[in-house]
């Protein structure tokens, strides 16, 4: 195995140096900038992710059909997400302008901010957009590759796909990296900043820019490859009679297009947005953390989750070069070969990162390791969890398979019914691992330790994302290759492959999916601890009204120590007080009100599809014949136009709700609003990504042969479940995790406007 | 109108005489009893309904066949009915030895808890058997009616369905009346109760059972029907191909069956649920929210919520006098004289109910009548809203039918995009509604005041109940009509004119849906502040453990003040505490699982029905033929086997978990459960109940030969969608209100459990 064991050396290179040096710095309690480290981090996963698209774009891609389809795919994917930033361009430069207004004329943020706004969106966009140029490229190579063996197709494939985990954690890492380097070495000294633990609340805005950025991407994606889908499925498969993939179905370039700006382009923005966000949640916790710890200085506190990170970023790095197997092997083989590499990353983590804290920070801050250790471990569970209820190898998915015998509507009530049953597991282990976090490192004497613990196990969680999303991003990319090979007529054998591979992918993905899900809880759920901070200081710093501090009064309290003129704010944000309970309502429809919204934005944009798809088959006789080509480009610009239109809407209303309610019934009910969101909104994503996975996997069990197999009533019944099931997993599910996160970074980021209108609005009032 | 004139006049007399005694007590802030009026407006109610019960069974049934038909239905739904009971009876055995255990023996509940626990129970469950009774006996009178005019139909149905909303009301006040002059006037004196404010919180218990037999009718009934109904539609119209209510259905009879025990039984043990819930949870949260206004005494503030609701009782009886027009009229007219009854009713308690609390508790005391209007409109609101997005005269349904052309998979999509979009009107109405009554009453100085306004929104909002209820549980009297009119075989005319009296109530049901749900939601805010009061006492008079304070700590703090040595307890449930977050979090998590557990009930059932139906098919031939009778009566037995059966377990639900959670993670954690619970499970059922009606009323549309009409492709996707929302809309749907309130008032009586063990736990782990 040459390739894999030059990987290896490469991989050791750019790890021992950094590990090292981490052990160097053993002065426990000091303010020795460990950011150094994150940027080797970072640049080693860049380099790493160079190293192997190169590698990728050096294989055969293939016959010259193969090559054509492939930049047929490319293009139609280019040209989408040029219109898409397009689009986003207009939502950033309204919102670079308006922070720009709260910035520079209310003075009510930091400079900073809109400029970080811009770089989260910038770096979130960019990941997606290396992931799939690599993934649109790695297709057909994928395809001709299997015509060897399995194991070749995979390693074509998961270097693609592990080119998109280098690329978002790396790039997550020079995000972070730069903007410490800017804001501490250039802006502090100038004094533009007044202190260290001023730095992180600057960057939670550009995770709020990378959210918004994945909102786009995951809707506008998800909206492009449902309405292609749909429209490639509804009229071809099941109205005209062709088989998937048919290259004389007009829809299915852009239904291969889609996988790649929706399954890659989306999932690299989501994931990015993901990472990024849990650090900076958690570095932002990290200062008022380190008030309670004597040996912990603001600075360790603050860096330790980056550290964190960075180690996990080494860890993959070293774990995908397990990830090997040779010659001819079977699928089981190359599972384990698969999870091999995951679990030597997840132990190398588990014990570099028990040495980082402990050499730094010192043993009374070992309880964050634990909490750290639990985040991995519930990610796992639930990754387990989903698979349990997904897959068809277990009895759920066997037993929803089975309700197709008594056609559409038994299949759409059982898939539902699984979707809901599937939220217990998850949700229990989400809230043990907040108890275990929050209590393991030491939030019993001190909340604030407590809440950052919680950041720490959604940090732990992601840590191994550089493999995990690996293990996660090639099954698109043998998804396509499996549309090629059939496009392109080659052996079957080929088709059976590249499926064997996208079964594989869809094993592996469903613990992506737990880490992703469980990571947005706590990440989401730290953002509402450091919502909280942002309020006191927002009030610590701006005078409010009397009439204000009347109409909170069961809330808030705020008082000036006569001795030291300092002003104490205390919130209790208490649940029986009508403004939480009404915030707590309001903030529970909003995720279904966005499903809503996401979901008829498919349903239409499909219906366009499927009238262009009926008009090409109706005027141009010659394409069922197979005489006449049809126009792919119509449809990828259909699905894209659908797409732009529809994604805006749903996107709003991350902004609006939060700050509607913000300016009109004050900063406090925006905290119930974000937890009645996550409560029911956390809720909502696990159902319908696990029922849209069931019924994914019920009907392909069908298609195995089972209950009468392709073309039986049940076939046709579990083709409907599918369907129903794509915008549920694809498109509103992966979207709501997104929007739990940004409602909550545009509260804080808006904190100080809220505080300030709604005073004036009670002012007004209350005279 | 002669028999109208009469009612007018017994109307009058038992109304002038309550009215006239209210105002007679006038002295502000006294403690006399105004109970006796509430005696007097019950049993009003009840003769009332006896009246119309007699007059309807004295109309003609119709021939022979008519006859036999009605009596097979009836005998199924008592045979049902027997069958439940005996069920239920083991689970409340079983409740009333641990109450028994929990108050005699560890003396942590009042002695009279057991007891009142099972009269609830058996006034619910008496309250649904009458309705059911005089429904399946005014089914084929309104059959025979229809015969003649539409009129005609329509004033044995409505009769049928005042019945039922006299005796819901009645029976509710009875209760209340029996328990507080027991209460008061026996045990008071006796000693065996300290003073008046603790008697409202044994009534709880009363609510409880009410709640436990309401949530078994809603679930056993909505399971037997939907199974019913899924295995008639499925095998009978879908694969033999003959028409609903086909006589050679064997499924036919056990549908119709279904109709009653579920729509109705299961309807009128429900609102009796939610009409004494919303009573009691107000007269509980009255006691403290006296001490906060010095011209209003305990005694009054305990009694205004059940003197409005006897009022509304009154206006109810006098309104619904005015339901009625003369000869053959049309549809129109008969909706605006249905509206008008109701109308009446609400302008008369609006009138009455000011007088009253004007001249009973003052002027300090009126923004307790706003909050109450606050109610009454916000439940209109709700009921508009879910008139325009399930009824076919409004876009929303009328697109969702059209979304039928491109399969059975987009109109499902569109059908839960649908109830999803239709949460938000009724969140919003609530949460000002909560906001208002809250202010409204005064709680922006005392919250006490404040959620007892809350309350009395609930309280409003249903008191109108005794004319609701009749003009939404005359429409499945209605459709049994239609059943009965095709399978004897009258002059079609008969089920046209039947068809357009169902029709009718589905649009007035869809006020009446609105009311249950908006209550739903304002009565389990106001259990969720009784909660809290209950757990301050509790922890007032039991002894918790240092590790039991220490682990609360942010939660809790109990002092003792040393002049007067009374232990002061102070809860501020912060939101931002993991505890709370977690509470939350699971919370969110329980509708999603019950609902789970209740459609997989229906899905396993239905199954069954259909392989029965199949079986007689096919067993005898002679059936399909029309030479051999079905066997009706083996339909019914196994839904009702089927029933039982499945109505258990997510029964137990709403036990278990606050249970559970109480002991384990404390009462405190609870509260957040329970509040997750509403953000979440609110938002479902609405969403649940208005996809289904809109599917419904979708797949009707196209019957009325829109889209193609009976037969198209568009009508087989529309019975998907009507199938899908089946469980929703009848099963899953309305029992998530109950259990919400369930829940609640499980915690509520268990809360001295849940310390005194969680305390336990504490010690043991904590030293």
């Amino acid at each position: 195995m040459n390739s894999s064991m030059k990987k290896t050396t490469l991989a050791v290179i750019f790890t021992i140096l950094p590990v090292t040096f981490i052990f160097a710095d053993t002065s426990g309690g000091s303010t020795a900038d460990l950011m150094w480290i994150t940027w080797i981090g970072s640049i080693a996963a860049l380099l790493f992710a160079l190293f192997l698209a190169i590698s990728v774009l050096r294989k055969d891609p293939g016959n010259d059909t193969m090559i054509e389809i492939s930049k047929a795919i490319q293009e139609g994917a280019i040209a989408y997400l040029k219109q898409q930033y397009k689009v986003v361009a207009i939502f950033f430069v309204f919102l670079f302008i308006l922070l720009a207004l709260i910035s520079y004329v209310f003075k009510l943020l930091s400079p900073f901010v809109p400029f970080a706004f811009i770089t989260g969106g910038f770096f979130s966009g960019l990941a997606g957009f290396i992931g799939m140029s690599i993934a649109t490229r790695a297709n057909a190579r994928t395809a001709h590759a299997s015509e060897k063996t399995l194991n070749s197709g995979l390693r074509v494939a998961f270097s693609s796909g592990t080119v998109m985990g280098m690329v978002v954690v790396g790039l997550g890492l020079l995000d972070l990296s730069i903007w410490w380097t800017l804001l501490r070495y250039v802006f502090l000294p100038m004094g533009l900043i007044g202190k260290v633990e001023e730095i992180p609340p600057i960057m939670i805005t550009f995770g709020m820019g990378a959210s918004s950025m994945a909102l786009f991407a995951r809707l506008g994606g998800g909206i492009f490859t449902k309405a292609a889908d749909v429209g490639a499925d509804l009229v071809g498969k099941v109205e005209a009679g062709i088989p998937e993939d048919d290259p004389r179905n007009p829809a299915t370039i852009a239904d291969n297009v889609g996988d790649n700006v929706g399954d890659v382009a989306g999932m690299g923005a989501d994931l990015y947005e993901s990472y990024v966000g849990s650090i900076i949640a958690t570095m932002a916790l990290g200062s008022i953390a380190s008030l309670a710890l004597p040996n912990v200085s603001a600075i360790q506190a603050i860096q330790i989750p980056v550290s964190i990170a960075t180690i996990g970023v080494i860890s993959s790095i070293i774990g995908t070069a397990f990830v090997r197997a040779k010659g001819d092997v079977s699928q089981k083989v190359l599972l384990s070969a698969l999870r091999r590499g995951v679990y030597i990353s997840t132990a190398l983590i588990a014990i570099l990162s028990f040495l980082l804290i402990y050499f730094t920070a010192g043993i009374s801050f070992l309880g964050i390791w634990g909490a750290m250790i639990v985040g991995l471990i519930a990610g796992n569970i639930i990754g387990f969890s989903t698979e349990y209820f997904t897959s068809d190898n277990y009895r759920p998915t066997q037993e929803l398979a089975t309700e197709t015998k008594t056609g559409p509507a038994t299949v759409i009530i059982g898939g539902i019914a699984l979707g809901m049953a599937s939220t217990l597991i998850p949700v229990i282990t989400i809230a043990l691992a907040t108890l275990f976090a929050f209590f393991l490192s030491g939030g019993a004497s001190h909340p604030g330790i407590g809440l950052y613990g919680i950041g720490m196990s959604a940090v732990g969680m992601l840590s191994t994302l550089g493999i995990t999303l690996a293990t996660d991003a090639y099954g698109p990319v043998a998804d396509n290759a499996g549309g090629i090979a059939e496009m392109a007529n080659l052996d079957p054998v080929v088709r059976e492959r590249t499926d064997a591979l996208d079964a594989l992918g869809n094993t592996t993905a469903a613990t992506g999916k737990g880490f992703a899900i469980g990571s947005a809880a706590l990440t989401a759920l730290a953002l509402l601890a450091e919502y909280g901070n942002k309020i006191v200081e927002g009030l610590q710093h701006l005078d409010v009204s009397s009439s204000f501090q009347k109409f909170y009064s069961g809330l808030l309290t705020i008082t000036t120590n006569t001795a030291t003129q300092v002003k104490e704010v205390t919130l209790t944000i208490n649940l029986l007080n009508p403004l939480i309970l009404v915030g707590l309502f309001i903030g529970g429809a909003l995720p279904f009100v966005f499903s809503s919204m996401s979901m008829k934005a498919v349903g239409r944009a499909a219906g366009e599809m499927v009238e262009e798809v009926r008009r090409q088959f109706r005027e141009k006789k010659g394409i069922l014949q197979g005489t006449e080509k049809p126009d792919y480009a119509s449809c990828v610009a259909i699905s894209t136009k659908g797409a732009q239109r529809e994604m805006v809407l749903p996107s709003l209303l991350a902004i609006i709700a939060p700050v509607t309610v913000g300016i009109l019934l004050g900063p406090l009910t925006v905290i119930a609003l974000l937890a009645g969101a996550l409560a029911s909104g956390f809720v909502l994503a696990i159902m319908m990504a696990n029922s849209g996975g069931a019924w994914d996997n019920a009907k392909k069990f069908i298609e195995k042969g089972n209950l009468g197999g392709k073309g039986s009533d049940s076939h046709k019944a579990g083709v409907v479940g599918d369907t129903v099931g794509d915008p549920f997993k694809d498109t509103s599910g992966p979207s709501l995790n997104i929007l739990l996160k940004l409602m909550s970074m545009v509260s804080i980021v808006f904190v100080t406007s809220f505080i300030a209108l709604n005073n004036l609005i009670l002012k007004l009032f209350g005279g």
